[in-house]
C-alpha cells in the first residue's frame, strides 16, 4: 500500500511536470531547477546571477523554503520578480507546487525562471516540478566524496556548480578527484567552479545560462 | 489517504523506536542519534571521539548512508563496532532500520551507541529512532542563517556542534546570532564550538558525551 500511494504520487508529479514543461515551452522559457545543500550557496549564486544579468535577460525566481522567506527577502532587493514557496515543512519542492505558483507570475517574456528548490541533497532530485535543466551546487567545504554518496542528484544534473573555491586552500578537497565522480555519474556534465565571494568561475556560470536561453528561444 | 499513510508509518516508527529505547534503557546504553547537512563534518567528529575515548568508553557506531560504506570504511579504522545501513535512496534513517541491525551487534557491556543518520538537514528530524538525544552537527560554512531555516532539527536536538570554526575568519557567520537563534529554538541546547582540524571544542564535546553515559549508567 505504502508503495501505491508513492507510485499515485509520483505519477501525479509527473503530470503536473509535463503540464509546467508544456507551458515554458510554448512560452520559450529556460526553466533551471537548482538543488544544492543547504549552505552550499544556491542564493549566493542567484544574488550575483540576478546582478550581473538583469538588464540582458528577463529572469525570474521561485523559491523553496520550509519556512521562512529569507532568501526570497534576498533575491527580491535586486528588483527581479521572486515568488516563494513554503513546504511547511516538506522537504523538496514538487510540480504541483510549482504550478500553483506559475499561475501568479507574469510570464510573458520571460526568457529565464530559476527555482531554487530546498536546501537538501537527496529529496529534490526525485521530484521533476517541469525544468529544463536541473543544476547541483555543492559547496567544496562539504568534501569531494559528496558526488558518490549522493549520487542521484549529480547523475539528474547537467550542470555541477563546485562553490566556495575561494576557501578551497583551507580545505583537503580533492578537485580531480571530485570532477571525475561527478562526470563517471553524468558525463556530458558541465563543472563549474565558482566563488561569489572573488567572482572566480562567474562568466563561466552566467555563459552557460546564456547559451540555455538562447538554445530555448531557437 | 496519503495522510492516513504518513500517520501508519509515523506511528509504526514511534512504536520501533519505543522497543529500541527500551533495549538501550534495559542495557544502559546512551544513544545519540547524530544529524546534520552533508559535509558538516559528523564523521570526522566520530573519527576523533573514536579516536580519544575508545580506551575510555565502550562504544559502537551505526552509519547511515544512501549507497555507500564510505562512511563506516572510516569509522572502522578506529577498531570500533561500525555497522553500515545503506538506505538505498532513502533520505533518513528509522527505527525498524536501526531495530534490525540493533539484533546483529553486541549490545553487552556498551556505554554508548552513536547513529550517524543520513546527510540531511530535514528529513532525520521528524523521526525517532529510539535515542535518547538527537544532536547536529552544523558546519559554520552552512551559514548562520541555517537554525531558523531548518527549525525543526535544532529544536529537537539537545546538542548543536557548530563545525568547522577554523575556518570562521574566511566566512562571515555570525556566531552570536546563530546561538541566539539555536537557543530561542532551543532553549536549554548545549551549543559547542568545534573544528576537527585544530582540536578545538573536542574536550567540551567529549565531556558532554561523558556526562550523558555517567547519567545513563546511574
Amino acid at each position: 500500500m505504502e508503495v501505491q500511494v508513492m507510485q499515485d504520487i509520483l505519477g501525479k508529479n509527473d503530470r503536473i511536470a509535463a503540464e509546467n514543461q508544456a507551458l515554458f515551452a510554448d512560452k520559450k522559457i529556460f526553466a533551471l531547477n537548482l538543488m544544492g545543500s543547504p549552505g552550499s550557496g544556491k542564493t549566493s549564486l542567484l544574488e550575483k546571477t540576478m546582478a550581473a544579468l538583469k538588464d540582458e535577460l528577463k529572469m525570474a525566481v521561485i523559491e523553496g523554503d520550509l519556512f521562512t522567506s529569507k532568501d526570497a527577502d534576498r533575491i527580491a532587493k535586486y528588483d527581479v520578480p521572486v515568488i516563494q514557496i513554503n513546504t511547511s515543512g516538506g522537504c523538496h519542492l514538487d510540480a504541483p507546487m510549482v504550478q500553483k505558483v506559475l499561475r501568479e507570475m507574469d510570464l510573458e517574456a520571460l526568457d529565464l525562471l530559476i527555482i531554487e528548490n530546498v536546501g537538501n541533497l537527496v529529496c529534490p532530485a526525485e521530484f521533476n516540478v517541469g525544468e529544463d535543466e536541473k543544476g547541483v551546487v555543492l559547496s567544496i567545504t562539504e568534501g569531494d566524496d559528496k558526488p558518490m554518496k549522493y549520487p542521484l542528484i549529480f547523475k539528474e544534473s547537467a550542470v555541477t556548480v563546485l562553490n566556495k573555491v575561494d576557501i578551497l586552500p583551507y580545505t583537503n578537497f580533492d578537485m580531480a578527484s571530485a570532477r571525475e565522480d561527478i562526470l563517471t555519474l553524468h558525463p556530458a556534465a558541465r563543472v563549474i567552479e565558482t566563488s561569489c565571494t572573488t567572482g572566480q568561475g562567474m562568466e563561466e556560470w552566467f555563459d552557460w545560462l546564456r547559451d540555455k536561453v538562447k538554445a530555448k528561444k531557437g
